[in-house]
């Protein structure tokens, strides 16, 4: 029953962060920090509620979300976050966040876990932020402005290295076929720090084979930084990924370092 | 064609790890950063060499590896290592080490890769050092010393989240087995590192489910700082994981939180 030791730095924003991108994801950072401080590793990963989502929250989740919801509504933004279903804070401008993705990563300690979230304006997303809590690695995006960090550029499937959800029960078959195809694949268990790697170029795609596992705040913030980038972020069954209130949607995320690649790891995945 | 922008950080060492390995790990440290900073994404994956134990050298292992040896000469002890096989320098200590463990996560810029160490004097590994490239972390152990961090304890593959290493032709089957078993899988392609993850309780265990791909630089890290934390480190075949100058000797690493945990694992990947 340890806690984990390692420090979570100060998230490192560029100056043109929105300010309510920037607030919320300090307040996740050192939320979580505390967090690690005050609990075990057993303590944090414990189930304390179920989510808006319908998937059990962990108290890790719990601990920083609260601090995402009190950033939120100082800065007078709505919130919809996956414990908390939508806060009304009367704006037009709402933050969709993912307060811990990879939850379970950073709640036992396997240091790849992120804050990830999006400003939207009425209906559409024009900003998006992800800091990778262990390092304080951000990435930041406007909406149709190309950003400094590029994708790979990669076009083809052979000799590509991807991140992929973990075989789930119905896709194993589409999880090998593409396990297969590509020359390295990794399971990092979050999905948006592995769009991220996308994005600055680490690696060529990512996916989940069909298991319908991504929420909106899964998959929004990049759908704003990796098509900055260069690449394409798709559904697998091209249903599209429009922000609204009802988080029972779900989407299998596909993010590539660009559209043909993306094309192909469908056709892969769909045999 | 990318470079890297992350920055390398000095390894976060405690006043108790053996000068030799220091000075190593410092020097890998520095040579990656470096190298990151000269080469593009591209250039670091580029095969420059056949290394001493069979496999393609990158460019990344090639520029770390020359400046581990350096140091090794420098604090006059030999060095074992995988690309420039035994080099003599006239001691009774050997380090033994793995530049780069995760050469293409550390050559495209996923960031997860580690260097890896154990001071062996004759043939007995007596500490060992593992530092994690992209954040400075660093474990160190010394042989038959419990380490102040410790394993989960879980003795249990029900429930358990576990790192692999990645599906290879003929060990599928058994790795599907396994993925079912466990309650969370991740492949993180760096043995060195999610080896520590499992030592430091983050992870419950490590397996490669049978393809033979660790040699000894990529499990005697392990071997000292696993059982000092708690845990076991095994080959799944029983076969015995002894220091000696023959690089084309190949196990499968099986680490875990427990004895029992080790056991249980080997039996599910053998069928």
């Amino acid at each position: 029953m340890t806690k984990n030791p390692w420090p979570v730095p100060e998230p490192q924003l560029t100056a043109d962060v929105h300010p309510a991108l920037a607030a919320t994801a300090r307040a996740a950072a050192r939320a979580y920090q505390e967090a690690r401080h005050l609990h075990t590793r057993a303590e944090l990963r414990e189930e304390v509620a179920d989510g808006a989502d319908g998937t059990p929250t962990m108290r890790v989740d719990a601990i920083v979300e609260f601090a995402i919801a009190e950033a939120a509504a100082h800065v007078g933004a709505n919130l919809l976050s996956e414990e908390a279903g939508f806060v009304d804070n009367g704006s037009a401008a709402t933050l969709v966040i993912d307060p811990v993705d990879g939850s379970a990563n950073a709640a036992t300690g396997v240091p790849l876990s992120c804050f990830a979230g999006a400003l939207v304006i009425d209906t559409q997303p024009v900003e998006a932020l992800t800091v990778w809590f262990d390092t304080g690695r951000a990435w930041s995006a406007k909406a149709g402005q190309p950003t400094s960090f590029r994708t790979s550029g990669r076009t083809r499937l052979k000799g590509a290295s991807i991140c992929m959800m973990r075989p789930k029960r119905g896709t194993e078959d589409a999880w090998m076929r593409l396990a297969d195809a590509a020359d390295r694949i990794r399971i990092l268990c979050t999905t948006c720090l592995e769009t991220m790697l996308v994005a600055e170029g680490a690696v060529d795609a990512f996916a989940d084979p069909g298991s319908d596992t991504h929420r909106l705040m899964d998959l929004i913030a990049a759908l704003v930084t990796v098509p900055a980038a260069g690449g394409a972020l798709l559904d697998l069954h091209g249903r599209p990924l429009t922000f609204d209130l009802d988080l029972s949607r779900r989407w299998s995320g596909i993010a590539a370092a660009t559209p043909a690649l993306a094309d192909e790891l469908i056709t892969t995945i769909l045999g």
